[in-house]
Parts: C-alpha cells; sequence; structure tokens
C-alpha cells in the first residue's frame, strides 16, 4: 500500500502523469468543496465534480447510489479514477462506490482530516453504515495511493482536530510506548502534527500489511472501539459525538478492563486515564442507558456468535486481541468511566 | 476454486460438517424456494431462510437491502455463512450482499440451472444491475465452494435450458474444437448433459485460473457478450429475451464480424450459424432499433474510452480479445443477422 505523505500541489499531478485514466472523478462533501477542492483543481485535467450530502448521517446506500449514478450518466468506464477528497466519510463511501462499480476501478484517497490522514485512509476498510450500525456494508479494498498533505488540517475546527489526535493516541499506546511517553506530557496545541501523522501511518500500515483482512494482529486497531463504537452509535441520534471522542470513552472503559484482568497496573492505568480527560473531558452517559450501550457491542463485526471479543492493551505499548469480554466487564467500565463504580 | 459436482445430498452436509459457521442463511426465489430448497432444508442445521422476488428485474439494489436487513435482523456475525440457491440472479445478488456484508462473510453457491451451473457459479463475478446496466455494481469475490448437482435440472422450463446451453456452445466454440464438432452434430435433448457441465466448469476455471481479474485471457469469455448483452439489455423492458437467447444472437453477429476480419472462414461462420440458428431459431430485431442496440454497447464493461472492445473467435476452440469494433462493425453484424445485408 503506497501512502505518500508532503504537498499535495506536488502528490497529485505526480500521480496523474504516472498513470493514463480515461475519466477523473472528484469526490466532496459541502466543505472539502468550498475548503479543499480549490487547492486541487488546478491541478487535475478535466473532470467530474460529485458532491454528497456532508456528515455520517448520509453515509448511506443512498449517498452511494448518487454516486454510482454521477459515474454512469459520466460514462466512466473501467480504466476511469475517483478521488475521494474529504474525511473518513467521503474515503470510506466513495471508495465503497468505486471499488463497486464496474465490479471495481481505481481510487485514491486524499484525506483532509487528521481522522482520515492517521486511520481511515489507510488498511483499505471501506464502506457505509447500515440500520444504525457503522459500516455495516463494505468491502476490503487497497487505494492505489493515498496523498497526504496536513495543510488540509489548518481549515478544521479544533474537534474534529482532537477527535482524530484519539486514533493517533491509540496508535502509541498500542505500539509505541516511547512516543506515548513523549506525547502524554504535552498539549495538544503544541504537538509535532507532521511528526505524529507519519508516526501513526507507519503504525497502521505496518499492522495492516502483516494481516490485511483481519484474521489476527489487524483487530488491535481496534482498540477502544468495542465500547468507543457502541457509544458513537448510541449517541448517533442523539447529541453529535465525534468519533475519536467516543474512542476516548472507549479507551478509558476498556483499559479499565484490562486493569481488572491484571493486564495493565494502576498506575498505567491512571496515566492513560489522566491524559484522555485532560484532552476529552467527560462525556455524560445516563446509567439508564448502560444496558443500549452494552446491547449495541453485541453487534460488533469482530464478535462471534452471541461472545462479544475486545482488543486490550497488555501494558503501555502492546496489544492482546480475540479477548472474550462479559456484559458485566462493559457495565462495571461504564461505571467506572461515569465516577459511580 | 472449488467447485464440486455430484449429488448435494452428499456434497452439501460434508461442506457444512467440515466448516463451523456461527449462521446459516439460505437465499432462495420464489421459484427455487418450492423447486430446491425441499431438496437441501434436510440436510442443514437450523437456518434463516432469505427469499426474494423472483426475475432479472428484481436484481437490483432494494432486493441486495433486503438481504441486508434479514442478516442484520438475525445477528448475522463475520463467521456466518450464505447459501445461494438459485439461478444467475441469486448467485450474483447473493453472492454480491454477502461479500459487502460487514465487509465480508463466507458464501457457497448452488446453482440452480443450467446458465449458473455452466458459467455465473464460476469465477467469482458478482453484482447487480443498475439503472438498466446488466452487472453494473459488483465485485470480484470467490465463493468458498460451488456445489453442483444436475438433477436440479430437471424442473427447469426447456427455454432456460436452451439458453443455459448457450454457454456450453460458447465454450467449445472459443477453447475445444473437438468438443464443437461433437455437440453441434446432436439435438439438444440428446445431449450427455453431465459431461458438458463438468466440461464447461473446466473450460471456465482454467481460464478464470489464469486471469483472475479479466486483466487479459478472461475476456474471451464474452465472446458473443458484447454485442449480446446489448441485446440482452435493450429487450429487458420489452418482450423477454433470456440471456442465453441473446448470446446466441451475440454469437452469431460476432462470428460475422471475425469472418469479415478473415479471423475465421466463410465455413466455419456457415456451421456455427446453421447450429445457432437451429437451436434458437431467429428472434426478429427492428431495423430501426439497431442504434439503439450499438449505442448500449458504448456501456460495455470491457470498453476503454469510447473504443468498442470484443473477444472475437480466430479459428472454432481459439479465442482472441480486445479486438476494436467500430459501430459500423456491429451495425453490419446486425443486418447480416436479420438477414438484411
Amino acid at each position: 500500500m503506497s501512502v505518500q505523505i508532503g504537498s499535495i500541489a506536488q502528490l497529485l499531478p505526480t500521480f496523474i502523469s504516472e498513470n493514463s485514466y480515461s475519466r477523473i472523478a472528484v469526490v466532496v462533501d459541502k466543505n472539502t468543496k468550498r475548503h479543499c477542492y480549490p487547492k486541487i483543481k488546478y491541478l487535475l485535467p478535466k473532470h467530474l465534480l460529485i458532491a454528497v450530502n456532508e456528515g455520517e448521517e448520509f453515509k448511506n446506500i443512498s449517498s452511494c447510489v448518487e454516486i454510482w449514478s454521477k459515474l454512469t450518466e459520466g460514462e466512466f468506464d473501467r480504466h476511469s479514477l475517483v478521488i475521494n477528497l474529504g474525511g473518513g466519510v467521503i474515503g470510506d463511501m466513495g471508495g465503497f462506490a468505486a471499488s463497486t462499480y464496474k465490479r471495481g476501478i481505481d481510487f485514491i484517497q486524499i484525506p483532509t482530516t487528521l481522522l482520515s490522514q492517521v486511520d481511515a485512509s489507510v488498511g483499505g476498510k471501506l464502506g457505509i453504515d447500515f440500520e444504525g450500525f457503522k459500516n455495516h456494508i463494505g468491502v476490503f479494498t487497497l487505494p492505489k495511493t493515498v496523498l497526504i498533505d496536513s495543510t488540509f488540517l489548518k481549515s478544521l475546527p479544533f474537534r474534529e482536530l482532537r477527535s482524530g489526535f484519539a486514533e493517533v493516541i491509540k496508535h502509541c499506546l498500542i505500539r509505541d510506548a516511547a512516543m506515548w511517553n513523549k506525547i502524554r506530557k504535552m498539549e495538544l496545541a503544541e504537538m509535532p502534527m507532521d511528526e505524529l501523522i507519519a508516526h501513526s501511518v507507519e503504525v497502521k500500515k505496518a499492522v495492516v500489511e502483516e494481516d490485511p483482512k483481519e484474521k489476527g494482529l489487524r483487530k488491535i486497531l481496534n482498540f477502544g472501539h468495542t465500547i468507543g463504537h457502541a457509544v458513537e452509535t448510541f449517541f448517533l441520534d442523539k447529541k453529535r459525538l465525534l468519533h475519536g471522542e467516543a474512542i476516548a470513552i472507549g479507551m478509558i472503559c476498556e483499559s479499565y478492563i484490562a486493569y481488572t484482568k491484571g493486564m495493565i497496573s494502576e498506575s498505567e492505568l491512571g496515566e492513560i486515564e489522566e491524559f484522555l480527560y485532560s484532552v476529552y473531558g467527560t462525556v455524560n452517559i445516563q446509567e439508564a442507558d448502560f444496558a443500549s450501550i452494552i446491547a449495541l457491542t453485541a453487534q460488533d463485526k469482530k464478535n462471534k456468535g452471541s461472545k462479544i471479543y475486545a482488543a486490550l492493551l497488555k501494558g503501555i505499548g502492546d496489544c492482546a486481541y480475540d479477548v472474550q469480554l462479559t456484559k458485566v466487564d462493559i457495565m462495571k467500565a461504564l461505571k467506572y468511566y461515569s465516577g459511580i463504580l
């Protein structure tokens, strides 16, 4: 898998000139159309702009049908290219649309949020949400390349940047204790972003290349996501919780479970908690809602039968996977997070 | 790719016992629910029956959404199995639904028509029709196995059997002159079906294994399909033409073009024509509609830019691919087929 970090003004024209596509489409949403598309428009030959509705709630089959329709109308053939310019929603959905159009045409990812730069754009997971479940319908297909330019982050709101940072933290916690010790002593504003993006991409790439289809090792990337995804899904039609904000909750809860299983020490749990609370604060989750969140973990794609499995830290910088959780484990963790245990 | 030919009463229980699935679904349509499902129902442990509407006009995203919904409701996880019991529509669509559900779960094909036994079930092409274009949305994914039992054909109407036979003929014409010489002297009713199914599967498997993603050689399987698909699509909302009936027309037209390009002799064209007319008769295509059919060939997935490419015979038992056709070539061929040239 090719991931290139640098200036889009150099990376994109080079990619285009090295390939010969019959047609090119750029998939954007309202935000990236305004803030990001002007930075690449002049770098491309004649192309079709496909603008879809903005936001996770439009990461669905209807938007996908819209993209397929536009490609069909534009008579895109198998030798065409789709460029996904945006955050995770655009990358996942545009990538899914491209890899199912005429049984798959080439696509490249130009992630424009921190979250998509350090996570979604690497690893070939594509898809859409379905009936309330995140990424429920999708495929594994690698993009031709991923072009990362951190200057796109300048137009990003603080909460979005902080949300993406949760995956940076995750990559440190599961694979690199030294980097963890470096970042946990810094303020978000002073972080060396370019270095951290490259680090996160490296960690994720190494894991994904060892286990592309998530048969084993790749599952460690789900640390924080078993509970985090359920929390995110639970809040989907309530107050809006960004992905990373939910994953931060998931990482605290799952670290607590790792601690109760003797996989990390009390002081390790302490430093994880301290840093995550300092960056993300606390989200108020009603005790009455715990059961709904626990029920949602049962739909996790990593489960087998009715059993719930998670990736749990074993020390800082290392992570186990396929650890079985009980509903009681999750209940206790949610109580711990909420300060009622 | 594993394809097993024999008795379903032996093949299916063996497959199930050799694997351990958390849940099993069987996808059927009205016809296979009545005629075929009773033959496998008692061979399976507890399972979910998913019945979709019957026919090519329901091979669309709505039916796919129905299958995804049923799997979701049934809490199917990544370790589940989908069994597609039916013809090409069920196999292509059920396979597509399975290989995009939670980014892909296992599925097996139990083809119940001759067409799907000798063609659709082998090779991993999956998908649905979209906005009038056949198999426009889809993926390449291999089933875990294909189980073929020719006794399913007993419930098949004559036209369906004859339709499937077009692919048997095609496999002989593109790869096996000896088999061609054997079948062209026989009546359809007296054909050794089991032998011909095994032969067709062998031919297709060999080609697909050499070139799974259709970068080169696999394109020879499209012989008859460049014009045949366009004819089939043209008649989609008019009189119903079965796939093989359209492909028979395509094979005659494309053989004529091969002849005009000096790739086959007049006598070879003659024997192809004679046999195909004797089995399929002639379909009346209005001269006024030729332009619409030619326009439809422009949407063929094998094209590059605005150019039309086809697989053309070079002698009997051999086939070239990526041969460029002009619209005039196709116009002349349609005239030739219709006896007005």
